[in-house]
């Protein structure tokens, strides 16, 4: 969809037009998961639409109103914390029945059960086109975690599987060029990402962290936010990304790169990307949290090398990643 | 506009299903102005759509830029404080050129130098239609001021000038049905709400405040959202309140109730009432701040009454002032 500015130019325009105020404190703000003010609270705000993001026709709204928290609470995850509080605003109109308002509240409060916050306020006003926009605070487990911080040598980590998601939704748009073996599991990767906390907070607790950030954009994409925020490169072993293998099935060996290109390019994993100097002992991080932890790469200092089968890959096609609009 | 549930049903209804979780802080939240969460900081969230709350056709950007954060500011003022971080989400369609973009980021601007604020972070999603969301936090100059304070016997103050907002509305919709002096301030007083922090302030630092709301549905309809949350009921003297006699001219006279209803069930003024059991030296505040200060009627045990000339109004027609959906 064209738009006169694209997300990234427009937040980059925003960024440079509303600098701090004279005087003011220096705030961690536009640009990174979530802002962190008042010296230790994480707020962060997304909004999803109708026709976009989803379609109200199709989806289950007690999913809707899941992952609508989920993608928040993913990027306080991202942060190095947990939620707190909601604000929620609904845009509606007619077609959004009761039946339908009562699933999406279902749905947070089935998002309230696996990661808890207060729902606190908010505003619903009639709109056109459905939309949702939800802010959420949290507090960070130790110190809120920057994407700005990531060092050479450094070494890359990614929580869960990759690509899942992707998978999911080009599974249910007919897309997919092989069979999966459990086509199911992937789409319901999609619509139920889990915020990696406690993940994070075993990390935080016991290693150090650089940096951190939450696939949205894609693995390369959101890695690239990274560099470019740190100011390096990084270089990854694509076939070390944790790929549901067993669950794509046998196709995956007759393809094995038309997969990986779902975990480097694929977007709205809500996985974790965490940078740390130290070698994390990810079988501990398993046996604790239930989710596997994996190295997948390094920070250097600068360029981006991404090694498959001992080949290096191009990047031109698979990084652009999702541009939300 | 229908829907299948009415913006306060559906408030009510959020806010049963969502009890704080066991073992929660107890949160000043649902219902209020703002929320108050980590003890003293005020958080809120305000949305605007086209074809509902402005036409973006028709609008100056400007304008609605600077209307997007003033009312986000007044429901902080009415907290009793004033805003500190703002975060910022757009719904953009193809229709939001940059030169309109540009607009609204220079109304942004205006606001920020009315009443300072940072802008820490948002969202930039595609959306069919447009919309603004708003989420702005702030500090309380003392205590925050709740709705739910009010007493019997408390006096009943108005800032600024009523009904400016829905004479201006009526006058660009081409309602009005007597004509007025200076048109044009009343359509300046629509898009262009003061929020009013410093009068706040002065009040809080002299007086004791018992409750606080600012007009967004109505005189009457926000000061019953006052009774109502303190269990109490109100006595207004309608020819006390403050409305713009000299800018509506020689009509005035020709018919008093007519204007007088703007004040009472127009909405948009974001003046605030302010509830107090002190005598406020009205013209020692507008001194201080420039903006009038007027006492309209005191706090009752129960019932609601509307004195205008010497008779009790009927306020069935009025009371219910804007819906926003």
């Amino acid at each position: 969809m064209p738009l006169p500015l694209g997300e990234f130019e427009l937040i980059q325009a925003i960024r440079e037009e509303f600098q701090p105020l004279p005087g003011s404190q220096r705030h961690i703000g536009i640009g990174d998961d979530a802002a962190v003010i008042e010296g230790n609270l994480l707020i962060t705000t997304d909004a999803l639409s109708d026709g976009v993001h989803f379609l109200s026709e199709k989806i289950d709204f007690i999913d809707l109103g899941y992952k609508a928290m989920a993608v928040n609470a993913s990027d306080i995850a991202a942060m190095g914390g947990y939620p707190t509080n909601v604000l929620l605003t609904l845009g509606l109109n007619q077609n959004i029945t009761p039946e339908k308002i009562s699933r999406l509240l279902e749905g947070f409060q089935q998002a309230r059960k696996a990661f808890p916050f207060e729902l606190i306020g908010g505003d619903t006003i009639h709109c056109e086109t459905f939309f949702l926009s939800i802010t959420m605070t949290g507090k960070p487990f130790g110190q809120p975690i920057l994407r700005n911080g990531a060092k050479k040598g450094d070494f890359i980590y990614a929580t869960g599987a990759i690509g899942d998601s992707g998978i999911g939704l080009n599974q249910m748009l007919g897309k997919m060029k092989h069979p999966l073996l459990d086509p199911e599991y992937f789409v319901q990767r999609h619509y139920r990402p889990v915020p990696r906390i406690d993940v994070i907070r075993t990390i935080v607790q016991n290693y150090e962290v650089h940096s951190c950030i939450d696939i949205s954009d894609g693995l390369l994409a959101d890695l690239g936010h990274i560099a470019e925020e740190s100011g390096c490169g990084y270089f990854i072993e694509a076939g070390e990304i944790p790929i549901s293998r067993k669950r794509i099935g046998p196709d995956f060996d007759k393809d094995p790169l038309y997969f990986t290109e779902f975990a480097l390019g694929g977007g709205e994993d809500y996985e974790l990307i965490i940078v740390s100097p130290e070698t994390i002992d990810c079988e501990t991080v398993r046996l604790e949290t239930g989710t596997p932890l994996t190295p997948i790469g390094r920070i250097t200092e600068d360029g981006f090398q991404v090694r498959f089968r001992e080949k290096d890959l191009d990047l031109g096609k698979i990084r652009k990643g999702f541009r939300h609009f």
